[in-house]
């Protein structure tokens, strides 16, 4: 399924696209999409089943906004330094486990809403990233299987980040990756049992119609079974956490100088396949 | 006013410790302790209304646990290295500007309750901190004055660490101070107009009796105003968001080898001059 929410921010309700492409009003049946929703196998088979049964309102998608496809998001654990392409790119030595940082939830907006550079920030950089939405509680999970047995489903994340207070300030990479909208999320969150394969899927991202990345979840140092598995021996993983993976090659500041930082009126747009599309304008804060 | 939430955990009630020293149910007024009542004037004067006026039902303590004062915590901002004696303690440079990590919610337990070491833990350590809960939106304010008027209130915070995890498997600090049970929060949200000077509190911590923390926050190199408004120059300070302001001198990793590391069957104990206590077991995972 393809869950999303829609509506004016902050009062978004709960939506499903169909398998025939229409967008349909989940609000009779459930009231959040969030990790209540996600671990509980009667809510969700009830959506499914009112979903097939083509008895939820239509909805008229022009001029709607999509919001975040989660009402409530616990934390958001990144990681860093994820593909081999980048590695590569970057002279990087591949690391031995993950990085792992965390972004603040207040970070999310939605998948078209503006992208702001913050006062003072002049190194602001885009990161295509499959998302990884968890649904069951995790932790010192011990194979693949119940590493993937945990995931809810799967949405495309713009990882943001003003790259000179994440470098250059000292201490930890926090300062720089936790300003306001830089955490673009969704259209969708589809479900696991549409992505059959999360190591197979393209993933894309232009700058004003300038293909920045193109890279593919196969790339992946850390797969997502073991990103879950790997996580789970630190931390537990809660129904609505999100798991930001990593970037493929391609965000501006591994590029050749001067490097094409976002400035206000820059358009981007992300692509995954089976993920949809988001596309951001950038502003001034 | 000293809000607290007491019951079992995810079942707490709203509570208030009155003048005379007696607990009484909140939640006639109020049905959570959280950023949307810390923002809303009207709703902070009818509690501190029905406070005065001992028209509130008293509590019997006894055998009552005591959960943390929030509901909801947005984020948890900490800051590393922020106390002279700690720099001079481990001969490491002042830094020029706070060092900030994010802590994730779910770490946060009553002050009472049990601290786990994670499985596979050898080096849980301890951190008595200054824990600044924000009441208003701060965003680029400019002046200490604005910073202060954005602190609602002041808490007792234990930011528990796995420094194995911590500092030796590359990346990030996040993989050891993400565990559940590592950041104890109370007993007490008190009220800002009852701390007239935060820079003027004793910070003690006790390991089974033995005092292993005696500061002030007198000695913060970068005090609360400074923090409040230098990272809101980084990030959005939401409502009911938390900040760790940093520890003094005595945490475990930086004492003589042997490292007394916690232990389970260690007993912590936590003051801090105005905020009370906070007592935690620990025990393995």
């Amino acid at each position: 399924m393809k869950l999303l929410r829609v509506g004016p921010a902050g009062g978004e309700r709960p939506a499903l696209l169909d398998e025939e492409g229409t967008l349909r009003d989940l609000s009779p049946v459930v009231r959040d999409i969030d990790g209540a929703l996600l671990a509980d196998p009667t809510a969700l088979e009830r959506v499914r089943f009112a979903a097939g049964a083509r008895i939820l309102p239509a909805l008229d998608p022009a001029g709607l906004r999509i919001g975040a496809p989660l009402t409530r998001i616990g934390k958001i654990v990144c990681v860093g330094l994820n593909y081999r392409c980048l590695a590569a790119a970057t002279r990087a030595k591949v690391p031995a486990e993950p990085v792992l940082f965390l972004k603040a939830p207040d970070t999310v907006v939605g998948p078209e809403d503006t992208v702001r550079i913050p006062r003072g920030g002049t190194k602001t950089d885009w990161e295509a990233e499959l998302a990884v939405v968890i649904g069951r509680t995790a932790r010192y999970l011990e194979t693949d299987e119940e590493a993937l047995a945990a995931v809810a489903g799967y949405a495309i994340a713009n990882d943001v980040s003003e790259r000179g207070w994440q470098f250059e300030r000292g201490g930890q990479w926090d300062k720089g990756k936790n300003c306001e909208t830089f955490n673009p999320l969704g259209p969708w969150l589809v479900t696991a049992d549409e992505i059959p394969d999360p190591q197979a899927l393209r993933v894309r991202l232009w700058v004003n119609g300038e293909v920045r990345q193109d890279g593919t979840t196969a790339d992946q140092i850390f797969p997502v079974a073991y990103l879950v598995r790997r996580i789970s021996q630190f931390m537990t993983l809660h129904p609505g956490d999100v798991i930001n993976t990593g970037s493929p090659a391609g965000a501006a500041m591994a590029l050749p100088d001067p490097k094409p930082y976002l400035r206000a009126g820059d358009v981007l747009e992300l692509r995954i396949e089976g993920l949809g599309r988001q596309r951001q304008e950038v502003k001034d804060a």
